[in-house]
């Protein structure tokens, strides 16, 4: 999908994205102009042609902006690696999340996704906020192999693998280093640990 | 090393640890009774015996107790990659910085390392930095790599692959779960890794 809006002027009878995604639209931009500190919730509101009552109809503040889908993402993960056959194993389960993660990641609009690694790559306390919802993931999902029966250190050195996977894959799709749909970037993602592993 | 020193008393005539070594415990003792943020450079140097500018001369805050070996460790792992065989595979080359990372932090008193990891798990803001670090040190090990020619995503899949088998043996190792020393401990947890990635 990729849509031309110019949500600046609201134009009345045009295609619109829904507010979020024009809310979203606007911080993006305005975080890469300005800075994510120098950016208030009014003003996203004010760019996306919406009221800041809007803005905080969907986000409580603008770093929910960046770090809003990390719940329903962790979900997605968890759901994909306990529905994973019972015979897998760590990391073909792992896999299995990996690919839920795709698919919903694979949705956002790559250039958008790209604006959110540059804002808070360029931010030190968004960037170990990142990391940190990762770590989030790992120790979630070696609770979930955990459940599964895998033990110790196979499940945390799988769950911490499949995030770097995870982590890599999205680095790759959003700079467009790899032009593929991020499901086959995550495939080949997990392809290349596989072979690094075992190729010494 | 296992020598049981009242700092408190600083009884004369007794062997001591270094004064820095004396800081490190102090603050430690002090971070798990009262928390990190709760604790000043004052209190810590007051507990191990020694002035507050004894304090400064060796640390720059008291977080510097946590991190301040970091920056030493991460020449350490880049000096083992650099320095691993010029025909070693890329997991092969990451491998020789994680025995040099080994051979460093093998040597500090696991009691303490232990306490370490306890105050950091306790305050996000801690954990956020620790990740931080570690995301850092996998940077610099895909430069690292990049310079012996290794490309991507090959490169940041195997430094990435080898800061999580660094985190978890250290994890196993500080807390008892794994009694052999860290080297042992951190060979044992690449092996799983591998085992792991090629068993699926």
């Amino acid at each position: 999908m990729s849509v031309t809006v110019n949500v600046r002027i609201g134009a009345v009878g045009r295609w619109q994205p829904d507010s979020r995604g024009r809310l979203q639209e606007a911080a993006f931009a305005l975080f890469a102009e300005r800075g994510f500190d120098q950016t208030t919730a009014a003003e996203i509101a004010a760019r996306a042609g919406l009221t800041e009552r809007t803005f905080f109809r969907h986000f409580a503040d603008k770093r929910e902006v960046l770090f809003g889908a990390s719940s329903i993402l962790e979900e997605r993960i968890l759901a994909g690696v306990s529905g994973a056959p019972a015979d897998d194993g760590p990391l073909d389960a792992v896999a299995c999340g990996l690919e839920a993660a795709a698919a919903m990641l694979g949705e956002f609009r790559r250039d958008l996704s790209r604006q959110r690694y540059a804002v808070i790559a360029a931010n030190p306390e968004l960037r170990e906020r990142e990391l940190a919802k990762l770590a989030d993931y790992a120790a979630a999902v070696t609770k979930a192999l955990h459940q599964r029966g895998v033990g110790e250190p196979q499940a945390s050195l799988a769950a911490e693998a499949g995030m770097t996977v995870l982590r890599v894959a999205m680095d790759r799709w959003s700079s467009g280093q790899d032009e593929r749909d991020l499901a086959d970037v995550m495939r080949d993602s997990l392809a290349g640990l596989r072979a690094v592993a075992s190729g010494g």
